[in-house]
């Protein structure tokens, strides 16, 4: 039976024989009782995946000590492992510009309980545009306006501000403005960028327009962790949608919309559930 | 490493803690190397399914006894276990009537050798119109005609012919005929129909008319193991596309049939990669 | 070059030779560029429909007596004609229940101009769980409790409500109450419903339940124009999304939701942009 | 009613008013009865796009002056018109290499009559493989071996070859050799191609490995008008498919081959049905 107090256990390493064996095992004689294990192996890098879930109830080990008790498993080379609970929150701050409709749509996701176990202490925007929206919703609305001259500085604010909210994933919702590199190094494979195509065509700007120069019959998005390569990041979730001669730029921009706003909030989904692991630019999602 | 020499096993029982630390220690202890795990427990109905592949190179247990030693293991009520190995063709028999699309799209997969592991040795029809499709492919083609008078004994004789042939699976591409609960038991979850519309809509004759009337905005295809009650049979693959009113009857027979083979070559696919458990009219396809 | 002022001529007749002429002629005659031009004949039915829309700057007939000037063309038997101009707005009433989702998608849109030119005076209710969302968007919220003795009474009055604000559509988003014959016939073709599955499978009560139990691998959603026939009426728009095992009822509820929001704007853009026509309960979209 | 005999009048100009009343009365005054107008404006460039089909059965202009009084109409600057009758057929040459998939799928159409009035009276390809394919359905299959050296040469003897045969259109089903700039220029939008992925993104070689190594959750497939710039040329019709981590490169070429034989047969039905207009590399397709 499925309680609420259940551990999640992501593990990425170098792939030899009995890894699933070993970690089973551990769980099982720690009287553990797993309810979902997802495995994968990448027999092209030789690489081992794994998500595993268990409930707490009877759990020998204490929580803070069983990422230490993984390791000392001896999994493989590379280990990557990290451990959640389902039980703690997930701090989302969402940056924002001056298009709504992602903010809209997760909040309201958020205010009819459908995100799961998340908290949004915090919505940050270089514009104030969006301003009555957080106030709608009772959530603190931060402006830092940005300019080159005062970017980094601003960054440095917006940084101490998320610590403070304690915040664990950055949400990019349309926010049109790119974070530096060293924003980015500070939520490693926890910023979480829409944009507006179907990735690699039509990164950078406008990309609806471009879509329309080009007579493509379908557009797109894509939702990725943000790098320090604009647009290159690991993929999480991408979708497109038939579109005709007849739809100009502004019906590409009205249809991609819907898009962005799902393939957002399914990226959101799969990351507050704990089920992305990233490995080389590329996502492994146990859905 | 993957090897050409694997087994898989496909199980289902009321679930219980440790299984997976079962099973998989099993294999582990029996020197097998799992290359490819998954799980999934049905929470609403407390039930555990699992499909498990590794390398035979080194097994310690001879094939025909592995069926046995999974059995020893005790893993659950209602106990389902089924063993396949990698080097064991499966053997199919498509049954055809007039309509050549899915034949052909079947043919020309197993020609260039994309099914897999598979053997056709037979196509059954009950009419004569596809008979050149078969000598083009070099492969028999063998006709019964169906009255109402001689089912019974047709059926026998075709199901007479099949386990000659060794046959496995039956796969009805577009036969137009209702096979008898009789034939179907002998082959019980290893005869695939595919059904011109998104079951549960539009069941039974003519649905891409029933689809016109209606004036849906999609019409659909659906893979499903054939049972005694026509089109209620568990679902394998379904899929849809837009239409709107400029598409006559014709038009979404043109439609449809390009989903149609689409969505029965999945189902093959995912069928003869042993990728199927079936329990309460339900699959579980570890894709 | 279009301008902001056009009218949209929408006609259904029995077809003969020379509608297109006769319509494009009178258009030209009287000073009207036209813009855009749709026509559909049904071959089946032997029907014609066309969708015309010209400037209005230079027309020579005032928009009082386009409609009558139509009917002197004695275009065919059986003629529907229907005459609206962009610059008049449509004026929508949302109706809904305790699901916000389709709600703060509608606002939402709304809020940002994405609905063209139309006016939301009211949001109706049948509880108070949502009265916050329409005070959010100063919008007035109206509850009106049913349960079958008062059912009738409060559909009086909710009509003489919506009469009061010059309510062209209403939109059921998510009203999880069946409005009655006599109130949707107050409003003919202008009731727009949204169905969490795509119909005719699973109409009725909980339809997700029902998809679960069937054990389908994709769920749907409809948008039609509600008829006394429940789930019967002239479907819009319907779309669908895959689903597997791991889906759990919730999940299906949830994937849902975003084919539901989607679905009803496209269907609520389709009919505020006057592309919808409705005939022998099929809908010709010119999109 | 519409008969078997009517013309296709496909029409682009610059926009002007009263276009279509020019054109429907002069098919009007000259006794064909429109079954089929598809009109559209592209408001961005001012220009207009017109597919008309009448009935020739009481028509009083003769087919081979109808192009001449077209002009005559003076209907606007850079006037391009084609004029095609449904009783001529569209002939078609098939180009290959190795890869049978979207060549049984044409011929597998072909043979049941699906693909509308249209001869494949000829087969050619740079390699063998596929010879017995032509032998099995009886159309001739011409080999032409291609190097850096011979190519010039060999691809006139094939220009002479199509003309022999009197082909129109080209159909490059999976022909994995660039076609020379004067090789398409004697085809203007009358070759068509397929790549295999959703262009823009992953032109040139090897687009699945490309796919694979981005990690992108969808691949697609790209029919379009080939052009001397390869992969640029006007698109005609696009899809995608979903992927995941557990498809390898070998899964998103079997997931491709699926989408673009679909593709591709949507192309030669538009293009063959005289649905496709082509302007400044776009395609206007009245579906």
């Amino acid at each position: 039976m499925k309680t609420d107090h259940s551990a999640v256990l992501l593990i990425s390493c170098k792939d030899r024989p009995g890894l699933v064996t070993l970690v089973t095992q551990f769980i099982h004689h720690n009287q553990g009782n797993i309810v979902h294990l997802d495995e994968h192996v990448d027999l092209r890098e030789d690489l081992f995946f794994m998500r595993v879930e268990w409930t707490m109830d009877d759990f020998l080990i204490p929580r803070e000590h069983i990422g230490e008790a993984v390791m000392k498993l001896n999994l493989g080379e590379d280990l990557h492992a990290e451990v959640y609970f389902s039980d703690e929150p997930i701090r989302l701050a969402l940056f924002v510009s001056k298009d709504a409709h992602c903010l809209y749509d997760i909040l309201a996701r958020y205010e009819a309980g459908e995100l799961g176990n998340v908290e949004i202490p915090l919505i940050v925007s270089n514009h104030t545009h969006l301003e009555k929206v957080g106030q709608r919703f009772g959530i603190p609305f931060e402006v830092f306006t940005i300019d080159a001259k005062c970017k980094a500085e601003q960054e440095q604010k917006e940084i101490a501000l998320l610590r403070e909210h304690k915040v664990d994933t950055v949400i990019m919702a349309r926010y049109m403005q790119i974070l530096s590199d060293s924003f980015i190094r500070e939520f490693p494979n926890n910023v979480i960028n829409i944009h507006h195509s179907f990735l690699p065509a039509f990164a950078g700007a406008r990309p609806y327009h471009q879509a329309y120069e080009r007579g493509v019959k379908i557009v797109g998005a894509t939702s990725h962790y943000a790098t320090p390569e604009l647009d290159e990041g690991p993929i999480i979730e991408q979708d497109t949608i038939h579109v005709s001669h007849k739809d100009s730029v502004e019906d590409l921009v009205r249809k991609g919309k819907d898009l962005e706003k799902i393939v957002l909030a399914r990226a959101i989904w799969w990351h507050t559930q704990r089920k992305v692991l990233v490995k080389n630019n590329r996502t492994v999602i146990f859905r």
